[in-house]
C-alpha cells in the first residue's frame, strides 16, 4: 500500500497485524497440534462451544404492560365474538365446560375459562432423539430452552446449475433429511417440502415419515393430511422402535397441523387432528398463523392480539378434551407485502412480530414454537442471509423453544434449497454462540492472566488460558470462509452458494443413511405404502 | 402441483393464497392510488415506517451482576496495573490530578478517580447535519438512540465484474461517500476506505474529507493521522460553513483514532490527538479495540474487563484535560479465529461481545459506538448477509447510539464493496423496523377492527386501517425482492449482489453531488492541497 500511517486508525483494526512477529511464529509451530484438536472437537463429550438447548430470552421486545394489554385484549375477543366455525364434534365436548355459542353461531370461551387453562397447561414435553443422537439432540420444550428446526412443506426445491426450481419430490425429502443429519446445529428435522409426486395422501404422509425416518436419528416433526393417518402413524413409530407402545413411551415424532383459518375461525380437518391427538395424550404441534393486514390487523400489534386469541383458543381445546395435554403454545404472526397482498417472510416487520409472539408465550410459561429464517430471496444470497440471520436471531434471543422454518426455505416458503441448509447451519451456530451469552467467573473475569500478559510478553497467543479454550469458547464455522483477500482470489474467488454446493454433493454422495434396521424396514414396506424405493437410498443410485 | 392438500398444512403459509378472491380483485383494483402513495412515501414530513435515532435496549445480554463485576474488575487492573507508555505530555496534566505512576513506569488511576469521571462525563453530544439534512439526519447521540455509520479505513475496494480487490483511491472515497449520500439507513458517513493515491499524510486527511463534505450534507466521522492536521481541518470546516467559528458551534465532523494499543498501553500519536481534541473541547471519537485472543484474553468476560479498563482510561484522559469534554465511550472488542490469529469480524462472540459492550457503555450512560456489520466474507453473498444481519442487530437492540462500521465493509475490515453498501442499506432498514418495535395503544390493539372483520369481510384487505398504515407501519426493500420464484425466474434469476450493482451503475452514473459552494470550494482549494480534480466529480468523467 501507498500509504504508511504512522498508528492505528479507526477502522484499520486487524490487529492480528499488531501481534508481535515472535508470537506469530510461535503460534504458527504450534500446527502440530491441531490434528489433536479436530480429534478433540470431534470427541463425543469434548466440550463444544454450542449445543442444543442453549438458553435464550435476553432479547425482551414488548414491555411488561405491553404484553398484559395484548392479553386482555385477546381474553375480550374470545370472551365476546370467540371462534367461528366449530364442529358439532369440537361443541359437543366443550359446551359442557363452560364454552358458550354466541348469536353468529361462534363458539365463546369465558375468560375465567382461559385462565384456569393457561394455568393447568402442560409446561414442557420431550421428544426423543434416536441411536447415536440420544439424549444430546432430545429436546426438552420449555422454559426458554432454543432448539433449530427445518420446517416449511414446500412446493417446489431449488436447481442450483439452472438456478430455477422444479417441483419437490419424495426423493428430494430423503436427501434433504440426510444431508440435515450432517448439519449439527439443526436440531429437529420436520419436513421441508412436500412429494408432489405422490399423489394418494395416506402413501404420501407415511412416505415423507418413512424418507425422514431413514434420513435421521434427529427428533422429527411432520403434519397428517387427515386425522385417520394417525393411527397407522403409530403403528408404524412402533415399528421403528420395535415393540408396540413404545412410541407412546417415548415420542421421537411430533405432528399437527393449524386448527385456525384466520381471522378468528376453526379450520375442520387440522381441529380434528387436534381432537384427535389430545385424547392420544400426544404433543399437539400446532401453528397458527394470521398474516398482518391480510388475515390479521395491519398494527403488529393487532395482529398479536388476534394470534393470542386464536392460539389461547386451540390451548382451550386441547385442555378441554384433556385436561395437561401438551401442546405447542404455536403463536406464528406471518406479514403481508401490502403492495401485494402476498407473505412475506423476511422483512423486519415478520422478525419483530415473532420475537414478540414468542415473548407472549413465555409470558404464560408455555412450551412454544415459531417460524423465521423465511426468507423472501429466491437464491442463497445476501438478502436471504440478512433476512434469515435477523429474523432467527431474534426469535432465539426472546426464548423461542423451536425455532422453526430455520433452515433451507427460500421464496417465502415456496421452496427448499440444499444449499442453503447447509449455510443456515453455519448462521445457526453463529446464532446459538451469541444465545450461549458470555460466563463470568472467576475464572473468565480472567484478572490474573491479564496483569500477567499486560507486562510481558504483551499477548495473550499462546497463553495457556487462550489455548484451553480455542474448542470451547469458540465456534469455527464449517463453509463459511475466513481467508485473507489474496488467498481467497487464488481459490477463485468463490461465494458461500458455490462452497455449500461442494458440501452438498460431498455429503449426499456419500452419506445413504437408513436408520430403520433391516427387519422393521422390511416389515414396515410390508404393511404400508412406502413410495421410496431401497435402491434410491444408496450411493448406486447415482443421482449426486 | 400433484398434490392438493384439504386443510392448511404445518409450513405451507403462504396465506396469500387463502385470501378470497373477490378480495384480491379489490385490492388490484387499488392500483391507481400507487402513484400517490409513492408519492406520498416521498413526501417530506410523511410518517416514514423507520427514521434515524429509533430507540433501542430490548437485547440485554449480561446480567446486572455479571455488568458490576466486569466493572469492579476494570476498576482493580486501572488501580493496580494502569496502562502503560504513557506519555511526559498526559503525566504532566494528570499526575496533579490524582494519578500516579507505578513500579513498572504505568499511569495508575484510583477507584475514586474513576468513579468521578464517570460521574461528570457528557452524556450527550450532537454531530450537526448540513443543508436539507437538517434536522433529520443530526446526531444526538446518548439515551439508547441508534444511528448507523459507514467506517473502517479499509485497503482495497472490491471489484464486481473480476470478484478481486484493487487498492483503494481518493476517487473511490468521493463515489462510496455520494453513493451513500443516497442510501437512507446509514446515517453518518466515516470514511470507508483510505485513498492509497494520496501519500503525503496531510494532503490525504484534508482531501478525504473534502470528498467527503462534497459529497453528502450527513453527519461525517474521520480520523486525522497525526494532532497537526487537527486546527488545518477546523479551518476547513470553517470555510465550509462560511464563517470562522461557525464549525466549533455547530461540529458536523468527529475525529479521533485509537489511543490504546492493547493490552492496556497509550499509543503516542493518537494520544495526542485525544489530548489536543480535548483540549479544543471537540467530541472525542475514540475506538478501543482489543482482540479476544490476541491483545485481550481468550474468555470473552476478560475481553470486557481489559476493555472497559482501557476506554475508562481514555475518559478519565479527556475528561482530566478537560472536565465534561465529550467523548464517545467506544468499547469495540473484536476476536481472533484462533486456528490463525487473525482477525474475524462475522463470529457469533464477535457478535455478543459487541453487544455487550454497548449494555456496559449503558451501564455508565454514556454516549458509545461499536464495530459491527464486519463480515469475513470477501463477496457480498449469504455468509456477508447473515454475519452483517446478526452482529447489527444484536448492537443494535443493545442500544447502541452509532453503530459503525455498519455498510459496506467485507474480508474482515480489509475491503469495501460498493454493492454491499446498497444491500446493507436494506438490512440497516430491516434492522431499524425490528428496533423501532411494536407500539401497543388502544388504536393499534385493533379490538374493533378484529371484531368487526372477524364477521364480515373475514380479511383484512382494503380495511381503511390496513390502507392507512401501508407507508407508515411497514418498510418496503430498495433491492431486496419479494416476487414469486416465478417471476423471479423470468426476471433472470438475478441474485442480490446483481440487483445491487445495477443500483450502483444507476446511482454513480447520475449523482455527482458537491455540497460545497462554488465560492467555498475555490477558496478551499487555493488554501489546501486537494487532490480531487473537479472534473472528476462530473458525469462527463465516464468513469460509471
Amino acid at each position: 500500500m501507498a500509504r504508511k500511517p504512522k498508528g492505528p486508525l479507526i477502522g484499520q483494526l486487524d490487529l492480528g497485524r499488531q501481534v508481535p512477529q515472535r508470537a506469530k511464529e510461535r503460534s504458527g509451530r504450534r500446527g502440530g497440534g491441531r490434528a489433536a484438536r479436530v480429534a478433540q472437537r470431534q470427541e463425543k463429550g469434548a466440550p463444544q462451544a454450542v449445543r442444543p438447548g442453549l438458553t435464550g430470552g435476553a432479547f425482551q421486545p414488548l414491555s411488561d404492560p405491553d404484553i398484559a394489554r395484548i392479553h386482555e385484549a385477546a381474553l375480550d375477543l374470545l370472551d365476546t365474538i370467540g371462534i367461528g366455525d366449530p364442529t358439532d364434534e369440537l361443541n359437543e365436548i366443550v359446551l359442557a365446560k363452560g364454552c358458550h355459542l354466541n348469536e353468529h353461531g361462534r363458539l365463546c370461551f369465558p375468560r375465567a375459562l382461559i385462565e384456569d387453562v393457561i394455568a393447568g397447561a402442560c409446561r414442557e414435553y420431550v421428544i426423543y432423539a434416536r441411536g447415536s443422537r440420544s439424549p444430546d439432540y432430545d429436546i426438552r420444550a420449555g422454559g426458554r430452552r432454543v432448539h433449530f428446526c427445518t420446517a416449511g412443506s414446500a412446493v417446489t426445491t431449488f436447481q442450483y446449475e439452472s438456478k430455477t426450481y422444479r417441483p419437490a419430490t419424495l426423493i428430494d425429502i430423503y436427501d434433504f433429511v440426510r444431508l440435515i443429519d450432517q448439519l449439527d446445529n439443526i436440531h429437529l428435522v420436520g419436513q421441508p417440502v412436500i412429494a408432489t409426486d405422490v399423489k394418494d395422501l395416506f402413501a404420501h404422509d407415511i412416505s415423507v415419515l418413512y424418507a425422514q425416518i431413514a434420513g435421521t436419528e434427529k427428533p422429527l416433526s411432520m403434519s397428517f393430511a387427515d386425522r385417520s393417518h394417525i393411527k397407522p402413524g403409530i403403528e408404524f413409530f412402533d415399528l421403528v422402535l420395535g415393540g408396540e407402545g413404545r412410541f407412546l413411551a417415548k415420542p421421537f415424532v411430533v405432528f399437527g397441523g393449524c386448527p385456525i383459518v384466520s381471522p378468528l375461525r376453526f379450520g375442520e380437518e387440522n381441529l380434528g387432528v387436534l381432537i384427535e391427538t389430545s385424547k392420544l395424550g400426544l404433543v399437539n404441534d400446532i401453528a397458527v398463523a394470521p398474516q398482518a393486514g391480510a388475515t390479521a390487523p395491519a398494527p403488529l400489534a393487532g395482529t398479536l392480539v388476534q394470534l393470542a386469541a386464536e392460539t389461547l383458543a386451540c390451548l382451550a381445546v386441547v385442555n378441554l378434551v384433556k385436561p395437561g395435554c401438551p401442546m405447542t403454545f404455536a403463536m406464528w404472526p406471518l406479514v403481508s407485502d401490502l403492495r401485494t397482498g402476498a407473505f412475506s417472510g423476511g422483512s423486519g416487520e415478520e422478525a419483530v412480530l415473532a420475537a414478540a409472539a414468542v415473548q407472549i408465550g413465555k409470558y404464560y410459561d408455555l412450551p412454544n414454537s415459531v417460524g423465521a429464517s423465511m426468507s423472501d430471496s429466491k437464491i442463497p444470497d445476501a438478502q436471504a442471509g440478512y433476512e434469515k440471520g435477523v429474523t432467527t436471531a431474534l426469535a432465539a434471543h426472546a426464548g423461542c423453544n423451536r425455532v422453526c422454518e430455520a433452515a433451507g426455505m427460500l421464496g417465502s416458503l415456496m421452496g427448499c434449497a440444499f444449499e442453503e441448509l447447509v449455510i443456515d447451519n453455519d448462521m445457526l451456530g453463529m446464532v446459538l454462540r451469541t444465545v450461549r451469552g458470555i460466563e463470568v467467573t472467576d475464572d473468565t473475569l480472567s484478572l490474573e492472566a491479564i496483569k500477567q500478559v499486560a507486562l510481558d510478553p504483551g499477548h495473550y497467543l499462546g497463553h495457556p488460558q487462550t489455548l484451553a479454550l480455542m474448542e470451547s469458547e469458540y465456534l469455527y464455522p464449517d463453509v463459511g470462509d475466513r481467508t485473507p483477500p489474496g488467498a481467497w482470489e487464488q481459490k477463485g474467488s468463490k461465494d458461500m452458494l458455490e462452497r455449500a454446493h461442494e458440501k452438498v454433493v460431498e455429503v449426499l454422495s456419500s452419506h445413504y443413511p437408513n436408520y430403520i434396521d433391516a427387519a422393521a424396514d422390511a416389515e414396515i414396506r410390508k404393511r404400508f405404502p412406502i413410495k421410496l424405493p431401497l435402491k434410491a437410498m444408496a450411493a448406486e443410485s447415482g443421482r449426486w
